[in-house]
């Protein structure tokens, strides 16, 4: 994995990954909440906006990509 | 694209590409809004000021460049 | 190394480096306060939670571990 | 240029550059202000310390180096 955020709240992880995918973790349990599929090559950065409802992520295909983050 | 940042605001998105330019982005619609060209090679991290006027990015070009946001 | 960040009173640092691990600084003396192990592939990303109580990682090995940052 | 990051006064940039110096600029000017040398290989990530006060370093020479950041 490589890019990595905490939510402003502090209660969720992003994550971004090799595998296509960022992945969305519960800050306390280590549980995973979401995955969030859709880019074509593997996620590099990512970004929750700050008032925690929106994650960007990038990617090694070239797109950026916004997703509800709840 | 590699770096990607929120403005302060939550309302743009600043993303950085291997095609040399970094791109602002509507954070709702994602349309976007500006493309910062200049870079002579591809751009990496980017960052935006704290009162979201201003947008620097770093390169491959080993330049950084301050870029009006608006 | 590679990822860094402060924590949000600016005392400690986080690191991350290739040799697996992450470390826990003190900002002002330099000393190293913490070796965070388990990572079985060089750490790459950091990020202190908004708090500074816990700190997350991201590495080669396709994994991200959240520490108590104490 | 790598790693890049506004100070939290929005006055200041600092890079880090394969050059193995970090460089704090003025935001509004471009003009360079300081040249942080020390790494003996490429500098990678950088950071401001909430306060502004301080920068910390990352670099292929497996360090981080933390600069007063006046």
């Amino acid at each position: 994995m490589y890019g990595v955020a905490f939510s402003p709240d502090g209660k969720r992880i992003v994550t971004a990954s090799a595998d296509k995918t960022a992945r969305v973790w519960d800050a306390e349990s280590g549980k995973e909440l979401r995955k969030l599929e859709g880019h074509t090559e593997g996620a590099l950065c990512v970004a929750f906006s700050p008032d925690g409802k929106r994650i960007v992520t990038t990617s090694v295909d070239d797109t950026a990509r916004v997703w509800d983050a709840d």
